[in-house]
């Protein structure tokens, strides 16, 4: 295969030529999502000219080191959105060297089309191949036929370390005002390439990819616990009728609790449909093992491993997951039609059901609310899983109060942790707390959180009880103690 | 016209006969959204009975004395959901003698169907007539069109008081997993009646209505005020080419901000259209002079001048409004595709945008999150409007941090007051936190809260500065001295 088209091949250029395009002030669009199918040839060549400062960095969703990383310790942006997660961007956020504009994934292409924002000068997308048509995406999509569309001035990397058995997977769809016409999650309704006029495109760069890889954590005791209690509630689902037997189609997030549900599923359900961002290499697992029959995503976030086990199988998987643009794999209309269970990890979770998924102790943030908003609010069933404690204890996930607030007690259906499920659908704000702390809190907390409940009902009770100047005392213990537990003396 | 066909003249019953149906524990489906159409001669004799107790009450939306006041005096209901704002409910409520789940309303029906919940036992619906294919709803429809299919066991209330002029407006459809083709907001998909096996209708009553109509304040100062503020950010954007001529559709909530505005538009604006949850007086206004082409709501919440007007205009107004359903008023499907402008009016909003729609100090309901969330997450553009004060300047909806969120900080595009504009749109929440400051906070507060932010900054920095132990202060102090503002001495 023909990576780049006869042509095109005098726009071939280097990526030092490249990046001089690339002048102070400029706001890029970058392809990107879950770490996968960033461009990293041209940023570094940004980086180590270092002219290009003040830019305005907008991506699919999470980047690398070799994107944001090496930008923002280069010092070069000073605008960022819609999703961070890379230490080095967090920092230059929290330092207040990055002005960071935190929007829900689906939302990015909408906003750059209502053009408010900066007005975006150069794409740089990482792509497989490019001919007179258009280019064909890596293994994510995200926002780059957006991005293509908005931008008359295009840089591709050509990644030549990625396998050309993936074209055929994609595929690309643009919201015209239209019914989205998906009705199961694999169905087709676009091109499998991202159609761009050759004009528009500046420049070619030939590369062998960032060589980086998704790592994951292996799964851990804490996990497997949590993955075991979203998976007995959707037993109990499927028992009581409110769900059929291989459920309705779901989302599940990034990391290690969504592994271990992943692996969980396989022994109790099949036949089972993702409508999901990202796939990982648990999902590859079960659709090969056929637990799940077709799986959509914008972006397959693949270990070094699950790429190779993509490549030596790309005829079985091609049939069986489709990679689309996130405005259509997180799209509201599609999230409420199928009735999406949505399966999400926050930081932490309140008494009465609210959910912190980006700030630390409400002020330093962690990572972008990504599409967690998209699904939470339109989904199905809407279910959020943590582990009970992080820092070795010092932190309890169950608090009075998040410091902050991306899913509100309105959006919030379920909430597991390794102790337990707290069902929280039609329970009022002081069910849902009993629930909540008996449920789902740490033991060593419960009765600290038992304490400020009782004591909250007895002053003020309301709707929602709070004893407004202790509310978010845990957290401040935190900052000046280094543990939400109060000092041995009281 | 028949009110009631002659084959289902044998279901004519009293409303104290009609009332013994209703046993304690029950849970009832009751029409009524924004006061309008909801059942009150049955709910009088329940009340006056007296021996249901333990009510579950679900209705579309919010109800008035007639039913939630009567009944919550009656100490009849211990459930509650999913919208109120009665203050008979209300007290209720915070003191603890009901429990109240607050759903968002498009999610309403979703949620009966998913079946989590109380299992309906009787549906109360007041209706315009009924015949052997279903009944026509009233001036609202809120979500009788599900409460009909759900429950088997159905009570109708013919209300003779209203004129039958009104057939032909009401466009009932059901979600059905396919897309919902809809694609300007007087599209017409659905039946001008709800279907209704007569084997479900349990009874007739034959009633006048409740002779309650919607009461609105008259426009003051700081609501003429605000809505030249929201014209003239509209303006502008049309000036910027980011709304057409005639805008995008646009949804307006309930009260006097809302009806300002629509007053306000009428100088500047030709060929609007409404797709919204209710459509008012000031909306009818501005259909008859031609300002609005067309209007879609689930609710006429008017006047008695308004309901005059109506039905002595009908044809001209049959052909230019509809009403829907609130699953489909408040869909997010359409909502997103025709990126509706949205515009609200909260309780308090904060420095880094993050807007409560709900609750007094934290604690107490004032009245449930409504639609306001289901326009807000999935609009094209998100406002938020209010007035900068509150009880004689004791109160500043500008705070530090808000007492409880309904609406994220991802969510709220542009926030007015009667000061000005703070236009949020790619913001990070620090460069957020001075437009709102300066622009939308009262002079008065305006030192206190740069205080505070520049505190924040200084200690933390980070993505949203705070100080957690003094970021709720301003609400402590209310509750315990009954202003904001602090005391003379310091």
């Amino acid at each position: 295969m023909e990576r780049v088209a006869k042509s095109l091949r005098n726009k071939v250029i280097s990526p030092s030529e490249a990046a001089e395009f690339i002048k102070p002030g400029m706001c890029l669009l970058c392809s990107g999502f879950s770490q996968i199918g960033y461009p990293s040839a041209i940023p570094k060549e940004i980086a180590r000219l270092g002219k290009a400062t003040d830019l305005f960095l907008i991506t699919s969703a999470g980047v690398g080191d070799g994107l944001d990383g090496i930008l923002s310790q280069a010092g070069l942006v000073s605008g960022r959105a819609p999703y961070q997660g890379n230490k080095w961007m967090r920092n230059a956020v929290n330092d207040g060297k990055v002005s960071y504009c935190d929007y829900h994934l689906s939302d990015l292409p909408v906003k750059l089309r209502s053009s408010a924002g900066p007005k975006p000068d150069i794409a740089i997308i990482e792509c497989l191949s490019v001919d007179e048509k258009g280019f064909v995406p890596v293994c994510s999509v995200g926002a780059v036929e957006c991005f293509a569309a908005l931008c008359d001035k295009i840089l591709l990397e050509v990644n030549y370390s990625l396998s050309d058995k993936l074209v055929g997977m994609h595929d690309i769809y643009y919201v015209d005002g239209n019914c989205i016409p998906i009705h199961a999650p694999t169905d087709r309704i676009g091109t499998t390439y991202v159609p761009c006029d050759p004009a528009r495109i500046l420049g070619i760069v030939e590369t062998e990819g960032s060589g980086e890889y998704p790592k994951f954590k292996e799964t851990d005791e804490i996990s497997e616990k949590l993955a075991r209690n979203i998976i007995g509630f959707l037993k109990q689902e499927v028992a009581a009728g409110r769900q059929p037997q291989s459920l309705r189609p779901f989302q599940s997030g990034f990391g290690s609790v969504a592994n271990a549900t992943l692996y969980g599923l396989s022994q109790d359900f099949k036949g089972l449909r993702m409508y999901s961002e990202v796939i990982q290499d648990g999902a590859l697992f079960l659709i090969k093992s056929g637990v799940v029959a077709e799986a959509s995503a914008t972006c397959l976030c693949l270990s070094k491993e699950g790429q190779k086990e993509l490549f030596e199988n790309i005829d079985f998987y091609r049939s069986r997951i489709v990679i689309r643009p996130q405005e259509i794999s997180n799209h509201p209309e599609i999230i409420r039609r199928l009735q999406i269970i949505s399966i999400n990890t926050p930081i932490e979770v309140d008494l009465y059901g609210n959910v912190n998924s980006t700030h630390i102790c409400g002020t330093k943030t962690y990572n972008g609310v990504g599409g967690s908003g998209d699904f939470a609010r339109n989904a199905g069933l809407t279910i959020f899983a943590t582990g009970s404690l992080a820092k070795g204890g010092k932190i309890s996930c169950v608090v009075p109060m998040v410091s902050h607030v991306d899913h509100t007690e309105h959006d919030v259906d379920v909430i597991v942790t390794e102790w337990g499920v707290a069902d929280l659908r039609w329970k009022s704000p002081k069910e849902r707390a009993e629930l909540i702390i008996e449920n789902c809190a740490h033991p060593e907390y419960r009765p600290m959180l038992r304490s400020y409940f009782q004591r909250a009902c007895a002053r003020c009770n309301g709707q929602t009880p709070h004893l407004l100047e202790e509310a978010l005392s845990w957290h401040e213990r935190f900052r000046t103690t280094g543990t939400m537990k109060p000092s041995e003396g009281g």
